[in-house]
């Protein structure tokens, strides 16, 4: 019988976290590509656009001008898919009709005053900025509810529709579907091994090595052995950390250090502006932070669509929509071109 | 207290089939779009083209040459993601590092021999024998594995590389996650209400009547209570049928007919080819093929993209990505809509 080797043979793989599964078939990486090609980059923001509603002293939708702000800058978004008012559906009358109150808010927050740079252009106390104000947006909308999910859409692959550099923040009164499977499983694993899930999964990864990206003295980057998207990375802090408010100073130095040398790298990988959604995945908060919440290990998930170079992505499409998502190379071969890649971005080396 | 109105006010809605919930926020679509649009589509495909390898008389990748066929053809995928024979990767180490074997083949099904039409733009008698390939192709793979999933990915939006018209047809001996998912929802649901899930589903819209789309004798098609994607349609057959081969000669024809209607009303929903992502889900086959799995009712899930014109897309990014699907109409404005469209195609009205 032939040997069994995970670059060749297509299998499946299993994600606790998210209790899914993903078919890896890398061997799927010789076959051509015919199909569409993204348009190539806007290479040309202008630093200041007093129309672009993102930027410092700009109007806004709504009519409120917004300060000259010299580092990051908080406020609500103008068409809020989750407003805080909303009546509630009332009672249904069928168990395949149901629906559910959904009440919230919905920020922006930019990154950067200037509209010319992303996360790994900026330096890292810019970056470490960043990280405070993550901290402070959880733990003041946290206190009124029990989800606060901070992201990221970078690029217009990924349906960002303004180049600013910002993230968004999404509050809600419900935890959202992935919170719950991630809540389920991380639940069921301290109940049955006594330890935190991710805890145990990171020190693992340390031992086995191949699917490291990153380390530093507070964090981890890896490509988890279940990744679904081409260069998926999860970003781990060392400590047991439930919530970004928990981190020290010293961690939230050193995170702002390794996501420049992650975001350098990705930027690196296909020498573009590297398109991703991301987000911040920590213990549910709200009324009941107060419980016991052990179980959750803060983490950051990166989803980056392309797959060949700058212009060629990974569709989920067809099979990955009805049946299960699929992938064309293995985890260990993403965490190996990433490790190799310089920590100097691209468009400084070139000066 | 304000009213609760589904189209003013956000709420989450349950999908009891794939066991997920929906953020249902239309009041966004105010919201103005200055994102990503779509390139426009390529009008002019050749009817023949001695260089596209789904046509007939080409020559395949593999060096296969494809015979002069006159109405469906099915043939092995030359890169396909599942092979029949890959060594499985062996017993695990660790529960949080799973993989398992996965075998299976991976088909490509041509709808016509002409590369310039579509479902829509084929005659009753045509999309008829489409439906007969996928019984067959169901029966065929079935008698050897426990899934088997025809999908369409239909347009360049949707990762499809070859305008040909075609489908895919990837059969595995794992039941992929889609699969467990809805084996586990439609299996509770029998075993406490005493009747399949989606036939008292089917039912219960027949009665509510505002989510439907098209009706004939035989089909039901509805924009799902909990539909995700802006224009997401279920196709069921009345009758109970837990697979393809079950349906009669008399269902195979309204099913070609409703699928034309639906699908010529999706084209005139922009004007455009309507890009989306369909498959069919039925009851499991394989050895297991003659268990009881009358809690399985046949049905194709219609995922489409677009939301605002033929360019401009719903991107499921960010939120959707780490929180929760969300979508910015209601399905009851978005199966309105499709029931106003007319039901002859644009291109062919025109004439
Ligand atoms: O096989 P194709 O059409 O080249 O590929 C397309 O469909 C597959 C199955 O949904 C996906 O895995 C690919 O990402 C997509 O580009
Ligand atoms: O709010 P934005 O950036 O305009 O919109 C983007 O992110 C949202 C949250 O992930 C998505 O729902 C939208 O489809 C996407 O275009």
């Amino acid at each position: 019988a032939t040997t069994f080797r995970a670059s060749e043979h297509q299998h499946i793989r299993y994600n606790p976290l998210q209790d899914e599964w993903v078919l890896v078939s890398a061997h799927r990486m010789k076959r051509p590509w015919q199909g569409q090609v993204e348009p190539p980059l806007l290479t040309t923001v202008p630093r200041h656009d007093p129309h672009n509603p993102l930027c410092p002293g700009a109007t806004r939708a709504n009519g409120e001008v917004n300060p000259y702000y010299e580092g990051t800058f908080l406020f609500d978004n103008d068409f809020p898919a989750l407003q805080p008012d909303a009546p509630s559906p009332g009672p249904s009358d069928h168990p395949l009709f149901q629906a559910e109150a959904a009440r919230g808010v919905c920020k922006v927050m930019c990154f950067h005053p200037w509209s010319d740079v992303t996360l790994p252009l900026m330096s890292v106390p810019e970056i470490r900025a960043v990280v405070d104000a993550w901290a402070s947006v959880t733990e003041e909308l946290g206190a009124q509810y029990p989800w606060v999910q901070i992201f990221e859409n970078k690029g217009a692959m990924m349906g960002c529709s303004n180049p600013h550099p910002h993230c968004q923040v999404w509050a809600s009164s419900f935890l959202p579907d992935v919170a719950q499977r991630e809540e389920r499983s991380q639940r069921a694993y301290q109940s049955q091994h006594g330890e935190p899930l991710l805890m145990e999964y990171g020190r693992q990864e340390l031992l086995r090595k191949d699917r490291l990206v990153l380390t530093s003295e507070h964090w981890l980057v890896l490509v988890p052995f279940w990744a679904v998207w081409p260069f998926q990375t999860l970003l781990l802090p060392r400590r047991h950390v439930r919530r970004l408010p928990e981190l020290t100073p010293a961690e939230r130095d050193d995170l702002a250090y390794i996501m420049k040398k992650l975001l350098t790298k990705y930027d690196n990988l296909f020498e573009t502006s590297f398109p991703y959604s991301m987000g911040w995945h920590g213990a549910p908060m709200g009324s009941e932070a107060g419980a016991n919440w052990d179980h959750w290990q803060l983490h950051a998930h990166y989803y980056p669509p392309l797959l060949r170079s700058a212009t060629v992505r990974k569709f989920m499409v067809g099979y990955e929509m009805l049946a299960q998502a699929q992938r064309d190379l293995t985890p260990e071969q993403a965490a190996e071109r990433l490790r190799a890649l310089p920590e100097v971005h691209y468009r400084l080396g070139q000066k």
